[in-house]
């Protein structure tokens, strides 16, 4: 199966460092649906609505979350089951695709992976970087964990130390770390008042204009 | 198309900082043939088999690989063709969509985009770190720029900043530097002289083997 020739050790040297592109996507407003709002408009559980918006606090939110999810005996099983039926924003396949032509892409969320992989699956499973969640024996969620804090900022900085410039779009405050980061920042459907503390950043309301957005920053970034 | 209801801004505060999982993969001997070998096979250009065992220095043998794309004639386009008749190696492709449901992936390669895309669809485009070449107006490819020296370390340093543990594999010498500074790395297929000289590394020899690497490690990383 493999060939019987081999490049030898070649410490590749380096003397004029190029920079390449890479575009890092926010998940949940981009290509999928808030997953916690959608989950709680599949369930019928009302009470799963609720957002920062309502409970200032992650941690106080995420904890109430974890205890409805347990009030309504539901395990990590059954999370997933509902949130496979779940779909990509219409157009946000096509759009992926094609980005996935112009750019290497990553996938930057403050989602959970236990959450975001049948979604992703259904996107051709780009590579995604976000949290985790704690399961116990009987499949009951019983924490949370962040990877780290500010990760989207984190990561932007990363790729740029190993030679790429960076491209991101997201909607929404937490994703305003990594656009100021990020050599290009754009903004898809944010709500006004992000618009308004962030007019710098060019809006796109649909993936016609994010699409010319990218392909904008491809050339720029050349 | 987007919802209403949006959270606000929250800056995640992580006060227990959580290790997460990323698999880095070589691409060249690990998913796919060796590219140039493969090429020279292909067109029949028995000239394009010289590797840095041939010809130590590897500018040496890039501009002596570009000289006989131009004394063939072959443009990019040429070359995209014909590499897009290789085909990932047997088994490659269901090994990684084993993979990909284990960890998170990364592509670490010391190949070029434009060589490496038609394969990379045909793998189901996981995200790929590499290198570019530079061509003129008609398509010639004319020069090669490295993204920067030895980066196969450099990203598992940066992905490590960022919180991920990374378990590793590859078949090569350029491929040492990400195997030692991964938590776990993982020699496929290599030739006798990489065993003899970095014996701590684990050898598989197929896929089913590495699939048990990859398992073990994903245990072991936690």
């Amino acid at each position: 199966m493999q060939s019987r020739r081999r490049a030898r050790y070649i410490n590749l040297v380096c003397l004029s460092p190029f920079h390449m592109q890479i575009a890092c996507l926010d998940l949940e407003g981009v290509l999928v649906p808030e997953i916690w709002i959608a989950f709680a408009e599949h369930t019928g559980i009302e009470e799963l609505r609720a957002t920062t918006r309502d409970v200032p606090d992650y941690d106080v939110l995420m904890r109430q979350r974890l205890r409805i999810l347990g009030e309504h005996d539901l395990k990590l099983p059954d999370i997933q089951r509902v949130i496979s039926q779940l779909r990509p924003l219409d157009g946000a396949h096509a759009f992926l695709a094609w980005l996935r032509t112009q750019f290497q892409v990553l996938i930057l969320s403050d989602t959970f992976y236990e959450f975001a992989m049948p979604l992703m699956r259904q996107l051709g499973e780009p590579t995604l970087l976000c949290h985790r969640l704690e399961t116990d024996a009987q499949g009951r969620v019983v924490n949370y964990r962040l990877r780290m804090s500010d990760q989207k900022r984190a990561a932007v900085k990363a790729l740029h130390q190993i030679n790429y410039k960076v491209a991101a779009a997201g909607d929404s405050y937490n994703d305003t770390g990594m656009l100021s980061e990020a050599d290009v920042g754009v903004l898809f459907c944010p709500p006004e008042n992000v618009t308004r503390e962030f007019p710098h950043f060019r809006v796109t309301r649909n993936y016609e204009e994010l699409r010319s957005a990218f392909a904008d920053a491809r050339r720029t970034l050349g």
